[in-house]
């Protein structure tokens, strides 16, 4: 077997999803590249090397371009705050490494172009880590309807529902809140969770081509832990829009962090003239199926169990009826890229689809200053 | 249209049911016969004018005999408590009149024998008050296995779970507590919740040929409302049993005032080769379907919401979506009953099914004392 | 018991509905006053003497203009199209009778204007049927709310979806159809179904300050039932909107006849910083309640089963566990209207309660073709 | 940290859940002992290579005695068939190896027993693989029983339902299908579903006194893979028993592998005084709680979304909302085992305990052949 000898930077909450995946993905998946974990990279040296220890890295860095100068890595893996994304990225596509970065892809569109433009030239393999594509239910969905299952399609709604920012108490700023400071997240919600429902929305129903949206800050100012002061908070901690797509079904889009009651609940639901499909990350192996050519009179939504052989992925994991969880999302989308790398077809989301997120986004949060139906930026 | 003319005796709970029932059925469903409510007859003289003229009763009686000697009745409608069924049942049968009898029909199965023995003697139109029958999700469950769609049977399971009597200060006996008192009911919740999910049980499956139960009394002593002093609670408070049918299936039933969280939780659950279906009397506006024939991937439980024209009862009330609730299956049974007389075929439940009930029942609290499996006596 | 003699005009599903509520009133509620049919109004005779005779209406009129200068009745209820709502609604203020009149109240809030102002000059008592607010899990919510439990209110979130009108082949227009002429009905589903959605939302939310919508029209020409001839539809089939609340809460609103799988989906979700409500008339007798005080640990959304005694309402009809359905809520709104009489506070929601609400419908659809943000009118 | 060396006797789906926890264990649990995949047991060598090679096992063996003579290992795993645990259980003692082992502990009680008196004379640390206590909902069940929240008990039910051995054309034996082998079970679904059942049952709600139960096998004959003839099917295909409990509790208990539609539905409940408590293998990162102590007008089934820092395991996975999955049970046990070591405190389900299940299943098995009620024998 062939090794594909990773680079990770960062070691939070997607350094640990990440190295999970590359650590697991050999177990349950027969592929041409084994990952070996090579380095892991962090500003804090002692941070660093407990991160080693722990998942088995091989080597710590404490600079990021020396990770990248480094012959024994072949993929740089970013799952450092988005504000860096851009930097690194492009300064490893020149290095001639394969990119595997977390979402959003950068700050915003423009900065996004320069990314994509950087992996053109370098020709590396890249992908970003859009993970919920890698659902088996979510994956079913989109193989039902790209075999036409629910016809021409009339609405798309998504919200992404969080309520961990309620209190006004909670500080921005530092180690696990960097998603609450604009000059490091780039925006709120709408980058944080709305970026997720948008690729997935992109991906089951094709381009969005124009938006009106509106976003709040609720809690106007809190304590920044870096600084010790009362700041002004810069994100958007709701955000929520309407959208036509190309195809000429309508949508609705939320996000907030102010949802009492939901803690990461991400749901879609896409209606045709055939079939709908309902999608809940809180039972994020279940798939709810609407199929009108079933009889009239026992006609209703199904809960589908995705747990079978014939379900994606699933078929690599257990028996029918047991369950996986979130963690295994990140192993799809390991294998998915390996075998991208062995088919020479490059896995989904590449960065040009991340770019095309970043796109929406940018026209959502513009929208939501103009008071204006904006136009989404198409990826060329 | 003609005349249904109702002597109704008993004004509790279900004197209110079947009243509304009356009262509704015309507006409803088009019919040869119209029901009038002619008399109430209670005890109490006081009690039978309140309730005749809130639901416009045309007159009253304080003695069921002379209820039952009136020329201007046509059925008799009990809804007295279960140790007077008998007696009336066989004056009623005996004056020519039809009946209409509460469940369970009788204390005990030679009791029910006799009514049954009564009403063939007579030939009057009878049928016993067991209502779930015309829930329309239930009456599709029975079309769709008597269409075959399940195949053959393998298991069957009943709960009927409720919590209103957990604490040891209700008392037991009198106006709305006789279900306590086994004088009056006959015996606990064998006779009282699981007589409905027996009764819905041999409609569905067929015959029952053995069981094995046990039954307790968590609490063993009550005040008595009658006499002020406690005494011994002689109902049975929680019922279980195997079973076998005839047709091989193999069941397990529950009933229970002591299952706190549940108020009126009936539920059954049939599984076959082919298929299954799951109803519960929480939400009883819905059938879960789980057809084997479905396309594998997107097989899963069906959640039908029985509110379309083409379910059972349902192109008589609203349009597609709006609910009905218990009080329509009264409504059900009265016009199902009317239309068993244009007909001249009896709409089930009929005194020989309540008699068929009751053998059921019989077996379960022998097999309680015994300890043994117990056959249970068929209906001849 | 006082008589409340009833004129009723239309015949049709809201005609069915009033009639089974003014019937079953009077046997489940304790009031003063006791509705009595006294005549059913409807242009064609045979028509109405049908529903006269099936419903026991003790006389027809033809003309509801005659109906109105009838001494012999107390109340005009309107249960005709949209489009005559206005005319009667004044004719019958002048005339001094008490008015009930379907929603919405009118074709646009201009119009709706008149009518509030004649029956503001008539002093007669008037309501509105948003029948859902007495929907008693509905009704309890507000109670929620009103007790302060949610504190700080956050987001709002309100969809009713259908599904009948996707095939190309459904006529427009005529009998039961006129809900797509909007010549008729003023608007296709921002007046049908977004409007039950508004009402409840000013109702439990408070005011809308503005908002920003999008229509679309998915069938663009349906043969006309009258003309017999293929016309353009002139209704909206979907109506999305954001909007923002006086109270600062952002809210996303839909309503569509093309959500195939939906036949009557109508839920709201209301988020505070203390507590979530969540319903769904699909399934009516619940209430999905999020309580943030209970512990941590064991902290989730309880699904309250909305029929015990203590619950708005469900003292009246049956025992725990025992649902009630779509008809009992007009039955609610009756008793609600009669304690109004009784108390001389008259029952929401009034005619000026129905302005308020076409003021919004009217704002959603001159968004909808401006594309920008309107400001809702105040009703004063 | 130190070493805990690991030999793992058997390859299938067990081998792989058991490999997959000591690779996870230490990315995601501080502790003491370190798991290592010393090597891997199979008759096959051939099989025993390649995955060792899969999972990364240091070395192979074919004779699992020589497994147990190795120095170098510290536990022995056994993911073996039923028929052989006793024989490797009492070796592995002899040799003075700490032992984990598949469930059920052996083919029936007086085997068992013999295992227990091995390793209490041996007095190593020993485990059987009852994963399900290890699911954080059910953990947080058991907290909540041990707490005193429930009160007095009066119910439990449990069932286990499957559907995959309904085709008649399924052959029983040989290497994915020993299961519907008596002689390599022990039994059918008595030892393989319904002894999770008990496990659980025993762990929250105590000893089991008596028993009733029937049995049976609906597929007489099936081919057998090993011989290639038809051969009698020996196992039961469905096994259910009424229970009663020491502590005066009543329970129902069901496993089938003939319930279509169910894949895995493995669900319990327990209804006490002031609460009950149900849980669903299907979604099992979900508790659904009824507190009597909740306020009486919002109170009802809480459906708690176990995937907080304050659930049981939950702090050492990913933030709130984001579910795991039937593989981290595994995770969750060999951490629990291995801070047994450190405290001294052996982690449960020990031997006896797995012993005490396997007196409860002989006593249904037993029952279902007499046909009487049948105590259980206590563990000493």
């Amino acid at each position: 077997m062939k090794q594909l000898r990773v680079g990770l930077i960062g070691y939070g909450f997607m350094g640990r999803t990440h190295s999970n995946a590359f650590t697991q993905v050999k177990n349950f998946f027969d592929l041409e590249y084994q990952p070996v974990l090579k380095a892991i990279c962090a500003r804090d040296e002692k941070n660093a090397k407990a991160f080693a220890k722990k998942w088995g890295y091989e080597s710590i860095e404490t600079d990021w371009r020396k990770l990248i100068s480094r012959d024994d890595i072949d993929v740089i893996d970013i799952a450092a705050p988005n504000n860096v994304h851009a930097e690194i990225c492009i300064a490893a596509a020149k290095a001639g490494k394969m990119i595997l970065c977390e979402k959003p892809l950068a700050m915003n569109g423009p900065q996004a172009e320069k990314i994509v433009a950087a992996v053109a030239k370098a020709k590396v393999p890249n992908m970003v880590w859009y993970n919920y594509r890698r659902v088996p239910a979510v994956t079913l969905a989109k193989q039902l309807i790209d075999e036409g299952r629910l016809g021409k399609i009339f609405h798309y709604r998504a919200k992404f529902l969080q309520d961990w920012t309620i209190s006004a108490d909670l500080p921005q700023g530092g180690a696990g809140l960097w998603r609450l400071d604009a000059k490091v997240a780039g925006s709120g919600v709408t980058g944080d969770l709305l970026a997720h429902c948008i690729d997935t929305a992109l991906w089951l129903n094709g381009n969005i081509d124009t938006v009106t949206a509106t976003t709040e800050t609720f809690v106007k100012q809190r304590k920044h832990t870096l600084t010790g002061k009362m700041e002004k908070v810069t994100i958007d901690d709701a955000s929520l829009f309407l959208a036509r797509f190309s195809n000429g079904s309508l949508a609705t889009f939320e996000s907030t962090r102010y949802a009492r009651g939901h803690k990461a609940l991400y749901t879609f639901e896409i209606n045709g003239e055939n079939g709908s499909i309902f999608w809940d990350l809180h039972d994020l192996h279940r798939l709810q199926v609407f199929d009108y050519k079933d009889e009239s009179k026992i006609r209703g939504w199904k809960s589908v169990h995705i747990t079978d052989g014939d379900h994606p992925y699933m078929k690599n994991w257990w028996v029918p009826g047991l369950q996986i969880g979130y963690a295994e999302t990140f192993v799809h989308q390991v294998a998915d890229f390996i075998q991208g790398l062995s088919s020479g077809k490059m896995a989904s989301p590449t960065f040009k689809d991340g770019l095309a997120t970043d796109y929406v986004t940018d026209a959502v949060l513009k929208s939501a200053k103009t008071k204006r139906w904006e136009k989404v930026k198409k990826v060329k």
